[in-house]
């Protein structure tokens, strides 16, 4: 049938990360049956452990006792609202109240809304950039990618600042992800006051996407773009991978901007009508029991910290100048030198892995510049998974040359 | 700070609804105080019923028990589809498998995402129009409404069929709502079928808003638009009202057309990557369990229908063609007549109401030509506030003239 479709809905693509775990799970049963090992799924950014018992048991007080079945207040229950001004207070951020926030489906609602804002603009960012904003949600705005390359020197990913400052000068908004998907790089103090000051100079939006605020090695800081008093900053943030609550979709996004925020809240109020109150109140207890979230945040960290230094330790010998994560759950490898004279070097390089048993998500994914790297994630896997899963990716990486 | 928007977003309108509870909770100290009676609240399409306890349960086994708190599936989980699929086998409604089913929250994300599709396209309706529909969802995506008035006739509302046809030739999408927010009116199985039949014809997508599907009084029958095989048709449904579950915000969205519910899936994906699956659990509790079920919509249908006779019985003999709603839970009234000679009709009307104890939403908010009338929802008042309501209604009506 031949309707009058609006095109743009046809240019957005599904995650290729999807389709990875789709042929990961079809390779796997021969995998497993010739070599009698377990298939290695590196691909999925899901959280791999259990949400908390107090944040479980917050829902069934939701729902049973507290009956929180009916319409959602737009933009956000004042309770949930109450309970990030107190959080934001934890981490020295103050002066935001209520009209400054506005309850989201994870972070992913809050940036969709920030961009439908911004249609048509162009967007400018670090590459490698988190697939689902090249894939989808720029693209479901018409927005156009300006992308700048982080620039690794030594095993340290750098900003070239001339570079950024042309970039900022000619975009509308500027995308800035600390912990960074799919690097794992921690942007400093210094690189964000930076990025900070080109963007509130230039006028331009500074759309911060602080979903791994909370995953953080090596006794590292997270910074978020609300310490400061500008208006062009709107920090989005997502209960997810803090609290392994992918599913609960829930998250918030804060600006300083009223404005900003009102203009968001109505775009959600058409979109869905606002959050499930009674998974807000999942938050809003994940968030006020800070006996038990810092406890948890604490023990999280620490087993992905373990596994990230498994995954560093067996690379490090052939990655010499690899980077090693600072937040969030991921390892981003070059393997270029692996791959001269490949024709389409990320089709190869999903095909090898996957006859040796691991699944990865190709870089190009993150960026067409990223072509012959690979995503490693590490949120789902045990130490012993990621210790069998790297000495295998060794012997495939041999296999290549 | 002037930041380089989008328009689009400055258009839509929070809900009028809102404006005037926010009136009516002001008003009402006083007016009690004075008074010494309850303000009667007739403005709000909540359902004020109890959510079934055995959907309230489920919602704690999916969280504690099943543990539901990861990434959704695209589109919606296997078990709620074919739960909906043994739901649509109920309505004698056949042949709909996984891929013609988007689970939303509520629908109102169906509802949105399906135009979001027909971006800057015509959309026919007949007037009056739910008013989400005309302040944020068709702005929101920059489509034209074009409205043809349902015409009272002795009080029945009747289609102009040359009107409709040339509508249509028009148009690149038709909204269809029945059971009918906000008069009340339910389609005949001719009228519906005239309208599927002219969508065809032209090559119209039909949007089948049937969020009211089981409000239905004097044993009216729902004829769903799925009944058809059309590729042109796409049903919204809404678990919201039937279950007393606005809050929960689920809903699906079906077509017989692959391709459309591939694009929303797409659209969701992108917005907000689905319905956290807790929820959508929810859902599958309410619509599996046939017994639970229709003894709750049998007690619901039952006592609505006893507030829509105290309220019909009431006003008849002051409105001799009021329109005796066939299912929903408004009354759409026509006060013109007490209006002559008055400038800004709504405005002198809801001013008057809430003077006298009284909130409904003015007329205008459904289609600029139905300014002067007044949509009363008897959803969440008890039939004795519902008694009181109407008697009041009656003396400051007196008043107008």
């Amino acid at each position: 049938m031949n309707l009058n479709y609006n095109k743009t809905f046809t240019k957005l693509k599904l995650s290729p990360i999807v389709a990875i775990s789709e042929r990961a799970k079809d390779s796997a049963p021969a995998y497993e049956k010739s070599t009698g090992k377990q298939f290695v799924y590196f691909q999925r950014g899901e959280v791999g452990f259990e949400t908390p018992k107090y944040i479980l048991d917050s829902i069934t007080e939701a729902a049973t006792q507290k009956k929180l079945t009916k319409y959602p207040k737009s933009g956000g229950e004042i309770w949930l609202k109450d309970a990030i001004i107190d959080h934001m207070n934890e981490l020295q951020i103050d002066s935001i109240s209520r009209d400054n926030i506005l309850c989201t489906q994870g972070g992913q609602e809050g940036l969709e809304l920030v961009f439908k804002l911004f249609e048509g603009k162009k967007v400018g960012a670090f590459s490698p950039i988190w697939c689902g904003m090249i894939e989808t949600i720029l693209p479901y705005s018409s927005c156009e990618p300006i992308l700048l390359p982080l620039e690794n020197k030594n095993g340290e990913l750098k900003i070239n600042i001339s570079k950024l400052e042309k970039t900022i000068k000619e975009v509308d908004a500027f995308y800035l992800n600390s912990p960074h998907n799919p690097t794992g790089k921690v942007f400093s103090k210094q690189e964000i006051e930076t990025i900070a000051e080109l963007c509130a100079k230039n006028k331009v939006l500074l759309v911060s996407d602080e979903a791994y605020k909370d995953i953080l090695f090596d006794k590292n800081k997270h910074h978020s773009l609300l310490e400061y008093p500008n208006e062009n900053i709107v920090s989005v943030f997502t209960g997810s991978k803090t609290f392994a609550i992918t599913g609960l979709r829930v998250g918030y996004t804060i600006s300083r901007n009223k404005e900003l925020i009102n203009l968001l809240t109505k775009g959600q109020q058409t979109q869905c009508a606002g959050v499930a109150p009674i998974i807000q109140y999942a938050l809003k207890t994940a968030l006020e029991n800070k006996f038990e979230k810092n406890k948890w945040i604490e023990e999280f960290n620490c087993e992905l910290q373990k596994r990230r230094d498994l995954i560093f330790e067996g690379l490090k010998p052939i990655f010499e100048d690899i980077y090693k994560p600072q937040g969030a759950f991921y390892f981003f490898l070059n393997l270029n030198k692996y791959l001269l004279g490949t024709q389409d070097k990320d089709k190869y390089l999903l095909d090898k892995l996957l006859e040796n048993g691991i699944a990865v998500v190709n870089g190009g994914a993150f960026g067409k510049e990223h072509q012959g790297y690979a995503r490693l994630a590490f949120s789902t896997l045990t130490q012993n998974a990621v210790k069998e899963g790297i000495e295998r990716l060794k012997e495939a990486i041999q296999k290549l040359k």
